[in-house]
Parts: C-alpha cells; structure tokens; sequence
C-alpha cells in the first residue's frame, strides 16, 4: 500500500527519533495570512519598524507560526490515529523566525505507557523546530492517546517527569530584544509588566464567529491534514472538528484587547483542548496573570498568563465545574509566558 | 480596566493628534490576498513589469490596501462607539505604497458638534498614514456620530469647511509615473481618456455573492477588529453587517469592467455607505463620469468618477428615490478621482 | 459599450494570435495562500531548502499557480462565452516560475469547426505563458465550445491534429534538477519511480468538504473572473459551479497521500472536467499509472499518471459507466506527467 497509515501505539520505540516530512519556508505570504484569519495585532509581529525599534532586525513571524507550522509536520507521524491529545509541557520557544526561514520538525519519543485495556496508549514526544542553519526555533512535549491496531505485548511503562512549568530561569529573551525604548502609543495600551498583579484576571470582550472555511485555510496553511478537520463526511454527526491551534491562535489575537503589551510567546508551560469546537460557535477568550519575572533583557519583564477561550454563552470567566471538570463552554486553557515591556 | 472601552463624544479635543497604534508592514503577501478577496484587475497593481513599463520602480499596493490599512488603525480610537459613518471629503493618495513598507496613522480633530439630543455628537478627523520614512502616503477627512457616556457641557460647535470635491490641480500624481507607452492590450480594454464623456455611465455587469469568510478574512487584514463584522451575537438579528470598505473594494474591483484603465485612485472627493450589506448579498457595480481633467504627467489624465454598490435586483443605474434618498438596495455611493491613460 | 461582451465564434480567425490581458507577479504571497486552499505538501514547493537539495535555487511555485495564473488570463477572451470545456492536450511545463516572477499569455487560434445546428463552434487555442524574460514558462492546448451572434457563413472546418500525449523524449526536465540526493524521509514517502507500476491504483484516501469562500477566494487569485463562479443568481439554481482548475488542484493535492515524490508536473496529456462540482461536495482522489520513462536528470525519472477526482459515495476507483460515459460521481480524469526521484 502506497498511503500512508500513520502509525498506531506498537510502532513507537523509546527513544526513537522521528524526521517528519515536508519542510517549510515562511514568508511574508504566511504574515498576511495569519492577519487574515487572526484579528492580530501584535505591534512587534505588524510592523518591521516597530521591531526595529526593540532591537530586532525586522518583524518576526508570529511566535504561534512556528508552532503550527511544526506541530502540523508531526501530525502523519504522531496524530493521524490519536483518539485525543492530553496535553503539553516544557515548551520553548528559542530564536525567532524569520520570512525566508526553512523550517522542519523532529520529535523523539520520551515515554510511552500501554492502557489497562490493552487497546490503545499514551506516547510521549519531545518535539523540535529547527531552521536551514539547523538551530532549534521551538521545542516542546505533548503527549497523545494512540490506538493499537495488533496485540502485542505491552512495553515497559515510562512516563517522563515533566515540569509544571517553564522556570523562568529558563526562559529565552531573543538576542538583541530591548524594550526600553518601548512605544506604548504604538503599540496600543499603555499597560507594563508592573501594572498586571498575579491572580488578576482580564475578560478580553470581542468575540469571533467562526466559519468553516476560516478553520480550514488555517489548517491546511499548517500543512495539518488530520481528516477530521476537512472532511465532513468523517464524523458521524457530519460536522468538521475544528482544529484545536486555530482556537489558541483566535484566544490569543483576542487577548490583545488587555494584554496588547504581552508581546512575545516564550515558554507553553501547559494546554489543554477542554471541549471542542465547531464553525458556528462564537469564540471569547480571558486571561489570568499566573506569575510574573525578572529577565535579564534592558526593559524586558515576564508575565506568566493562563488564556481561557469559550463558547459565547459561557459565565464570566467560566473554568471548571464543582466537579473539578471543565465546563462545558469551555474550549482551551492554556499557560505561557510572555515577554512585557517594563 | 486593562481593556479599550473606545472613546466617546467628551473624550475628543479641538487640534488633539491621535496616533494610532499597531503599525503595520504590508508585502507580496497583502497583495495576494487582495487578489483572492477582490477580483481586481488592474494592471498596475497585478504586474512589475507593467508598472515598470509606466515609470514606476515596481507595482505599488492596490491603493485601497493603503485606505483599508490606514482605516483600520483609526477604529479603535475614533468609531468603536460610533453610531454612523457620516462620510469622507479631501482624501488624496499621495505617494505610493511599496511591499515592505511599513505604515502608521494619525488623525487631527478638526470639528466637534454636539447633537441637540444631548446623547451624541458629531466628530470631524483628518487621518494621515506616513510610511517608514513619515512620509504621508494617504490623508482624508471623515466623520462619525459618535455616543457620549457621560453628561457633560457641550463644546463649542466647530464644523469644518471641506471642499465638496478634489480640485484637479490639487491631483499628486506619481512620481515618474508615464502613460505615453501604455499597452491597452495587455491593460485590458481599449478606452482612453478621451473616450469616456463626462455625464457616461457604466454598468459594470458582474456580481459577486458574498460569504461570511470573506468579509472578515478582509477586515481583519486590515487589523480593523470592530465587534460588528465578526460577532454573529453582537446585533439582535444575528447578522454580522459588512465592514463598508469590503464594499468599497469589491466595487472598485468590479469596475475594471469598463473602467480597466482607471488605474491609479487619487482621489477620495465623498463617500457614503448607504445601506448595510450582509453575507448572502450579491453584489454589483456601476460608475458614472461626473469630471475630467489634465494632469502634467506624460500621458496620464483624470477621471472624477461616481461609483456606486447595489444589491442584486436593483433597478439599472439605481441611486436615489423620488424622496431624495438612497434606493435601498444601494450599499455605497462613492466619488474619487483616478489617473487614466490619455 | 465599454464592457467586454467576450468573444463569440465568429469573432476568431485562424492564425491569429490573441495577446491576453492583466500581466501578473506572483511572489509567496500566493504560494502561502495556494498552501492555504490545497493541502499541497510536495516538499519542492514547500521548502527552499529541499529545493536545494534537489539542485535548485529555491523552491518554485506550483506547478499548477502557473497553470492557474496563465489559464485566467485567457478566460475573458476564450471562455466567457463558451458552452463547454472540451479538452486539453500538449501541455508542457517548461521553465520553473519562480517567486518575483512576471506572467503573462497569449493564445494562437489552431483550429476551428462550427457545428451543424450553426449556433456554435468548436475553438482551439495553442495558449503560451511567458515570463518577465520572455521566455515560455507553460504552453497547452485547449479547446472550447464558443457560442455564435450572428449568423455568419462558417468557417472552413481546421481540426488540430494532436497528440494523444507528450510523448517521454519531449518531456523538459528543469535546469539543474537532480534527484540524485533525494530525502525520501523528508518528503514524506519511501516510494521511488522504480515501486511505480503500470496499471496500479493508488486510492488517496483523504477527503475534503468544499465551501463557497474557498472556490471563489481561489479562482479570483488566478483572476479567472467567470461569472458563474462568483454570482449566485447567474443559474437557475442558485448555484455557483466551481472553477475545474479548482478541482484540479484539489485533487493533485490529496494526491500526496500516495503520490508524496511525483513532485513536478511537467505534461498536460488531456483533462476532462467530468461532472461540475459545487459547495458541499466532498471531494476524494484516485491515480492510475498509465506509463513510465526516464529522463536524461541525474536521478528524475517520469511517470504518467491518470488523476481522478470523485465525490463522496463514489464506488472505489469510479470512472466511467456501462454506456462508457463518465459515472456521475466523476469529477475530473486528468493525464499528465510527473518527476520522480528513481
């Protein structure tokens, strides 16, 4: 057989390092786009001059591009036969990327643990970005639930220690960034690093409607080609499951309307995909202030944020249920810190 | 609150300068995504090699991209608590936008006016977008009925003198820009200057159906992320209204049949959005010659055009009714001047 | 009248050689939005750096934005008033079009025959895309139904002798090509031009559903203006009928399941656009090997291939019924020629 079948619990081996196909370069061709499909608008990620003037040599590409663009090259060889992806840690994002840039993606398998029911379990990634001069753009773990397609015996069971979060000690200021000649005017709020308090919360007020074709140029732009979001003869219900990095992208563009200074994603400590997400549902997203830090960047502080999207309808901002569930209305949470001029 | 609650009525100043924020750099890849939304055609902005054979160093953005990118900045800061858009007078392009130039924007309070109701008023701004080099590319004067939040006395009344059109004199056109080698052929249509009477109109034939993803893949683009073209829960009929320059675009696009050589918008003499348009609307075009006029560029005259938007089932040529009001299938009622090979 | 009314049979001369209007310039704009539209994943057209690595500069722009690009341009002087689409044949891609590049096309009329009713005619046009430098980058053959205005004494009948494909010694492999150093792993497929038989099926198992954005957002990129793609009260039904280059690329995209190293398209043998397609449909792809050569490339050899799309329900590798006619489910059988790594 000539198609790809992707692969099911029993062909991952610890410790195997997987090349995942199709390298990409991204251009100011994918920038218009995100703006497009995203009500970004992120000064450093709009305007070369307003990254020249925090130091860089010009705009780089949204943070969340290098994500998708890598995380969809894993998708033939990590997720064409989940059954659910369980979450995410220890994400970094190390260098920006530029337009031109080559990217391709490699993940090695760091655990792996059968199921008591024999038919499925989860697998363990630590998946990498790198660029043409191979130097490592992104890096992050995510772990999957993956069907067996045979009996076979189950392997031993490693389940690696992950962080809870990022520490900030650990965090990468890109070379160069400078935030203190900072324009706030430009950037759209006057709000610094010193004026979020740990524990506040910010309801982000806009809400996007979506549509089917919206969701699909996103996915496919990342090259994810999961049936599931394209095909709407897949499901039993006819409808596309809408993929769930469009709802980070939309989440985090929204957040904008409050935390238009939280300039650059460097660290994905955490993420959940609640519940899904369907064309139709109109998306809204809060945020929490988690943690904040030092770094050593002129004028750079840290904010650690958990992002919240929800179905409209949902209660202010709606988290969990009492049974320590998430409510329903609820899509993604999701925890990263950012870069805040001081 | 970290959130922008817009500004109302009270918060304007007589010679108050906004800047406005999130700058932005436009590309190849802003242009590709203006050929896919608009079926626009106009050989000036679709090839360099034309755009080389009329002078120019390379094929300049189309010049609503310009608007769209200056209009969309001033939304948060001038109409997110607008009630209407009243209109538009003495727009010029000034200088062409090139890929990788990176635009910002700025509007002077030039008119305040309260309403007799006490509940409202009327804001008059003139809007510059400068590129990188804070050269102005664009300027044009709007204003919007804006709500008050609060009671507060009513500033003295100041409505600006604004000139009912463009003089042709005050025409800027292109530096080196040159129509004496102008290829018709490969523009598209055969009809010169000259052969277009003041008092002609156009029907422009073709309709377009518009969809959801395609006005709001448009206004974000433009970063212009006003709650009523995205939020299907915003009105109380659950319809999403269509940003107005969607349809000014969409418009302007249409024209090329009949007008394929009106190349180059100068001018912005008036402007009304005269009815809503909805997803589902079909929409078509017609123009009107209403002025011509020399320019001292080699082989490049003027055009003052009347371009109007009507819903599909308009009457031919439809305007207004024997009350002096818009028709309601007319959507947009637009006066601009354009540079036409002679 | 200023509009373009098309061009009806008796309107076009034997010999004579059409220039076609709106030169050009595609850049990575359009290939991030052909990567938005298609789930294109051939490695050529997606990295630079693969690119590279297979001896060229950088990536080239699909072969089919070349197609699609030289194809609309001809649309307003061939098809807008065609009945049908009948055929294509000698199709060859000739040179890389590379991002930045100028395009434009010009067709000569190669055969003419009215039909008996006398209400129309058959046109074929021999149509060549030429770059900035002049060179020709695409030429095909393509014939169309054209409907008459008047009643004009026919034509001498010319019917074209053509081939029934490129024959393998006229294929053109571009400059530099060498698949000697391929990255199979990279490219997503172990599959060489030696795994490739004669008469196998490859069912590509993938599925999209379409919507109205997407075929409009990509037949307005190729600035293929026919009215019944866009303009929803055109047919009787209410429908808008999607462009058959559409389909074309949707299909040779899903195609890579299967097809990940036919990289380069570099003959049109013949086409048929079997059945229309319109929104909703879900659209699946099947190929048979049809040939196999070698080329003269250090490492390229050539496979002829039947593409078939077909809509959701079809019976595995549908194609034509018991009376030879295409099953209705049949949307397209494409012959064509590809590059593959021996």
């Amino acid at each position: 057989m000539k198609t790809n079948p992707g692969r099911f619990f029993e062909d991952y081996r610890m410790g195997e390092v997987i090349r995942h196909a199709v390298p990409r370069t991204v251009s100011g061709g994918e920038r218009a786009l995100y703006h497009a499909l995203y009500p970004a608008r992120g000064a450093l990620y709009s305007s070369d001059a307003f990254a020249r003037s925090c130091g860089l040599a010009q705009s780089p590409l949204d943070d969340l591009i290098a994500f998708h663009t890598v995380f969809g090259k894993t998708v033939p060889d990590v997720s064409l036969n989940a059954v659910a992806n369980l979450g995410y840690a220890e994400g970094r994002w190390l260098r920006p990327v530029w337009p031109g840039d080559s990217l391709r993606a490699q993940s090695e398998v760091i655990g792996l643990k059968e199921n008591s029911n024999g038919r499925s379990g989860v697998v363990w990634v630590r998946t990498r970005g790198l660029n043409q001069h191979d130097e490592t753009v992104l890096e992050y773990v995510r772990w999957v639930m993956v069907r067996k397609r045979r009996e076979t015996p189950a392997p031993a069971p490693v389940v690696p220690a992950l962080k809870p979060a990022v520490e900030a000690a650990d965090l990468v200021v890109p070379a160069g960034l400078d935030f203190s000649g900072y324009d706030f005017a430009l950037a759209g709020e006057r709000h610094r690093w010193g004026d979020y308090a740990v524990g506040e919360r910010i309801d982000h007020v806009d809400g996007v409607t979506i549509e089917e074709a919206e969701h699909m140029l996103a996915t496919r732009l990342w090259q994810n080609t999961a049936k599931v979001h394209f095909d709407a003869t897949h499901r039993e219900d006819g409808r596309r499951l809408i993929y769930g990095g469009h709802v980070i992208s939309l989440a985090r563009a929204l957040s904008f309307n409050g935390l238009a200074n939280a300039q650059m994603m460097v660290a994905l400590n955490a993420g959940a995909h609640a519940n899904p997400c369907f064309a139709g549902d109109t998306l809204r997203a809060w945020s929490e202030v988690l943690d904040r830090a030092g770094t050593g960047a002129p004028g750079v502080g840290a904010l650690r944020l958990r992002l919240v999207a929800v179905k409209d309808g949902a209660a202010p901002f709606a988290l969990r249920g009492e049974d320590g569930k998430y409510a329903p209305p609820v899509l993604l949470d999701l925890d990263y810190w950012a870069l805040v001029p001081l």
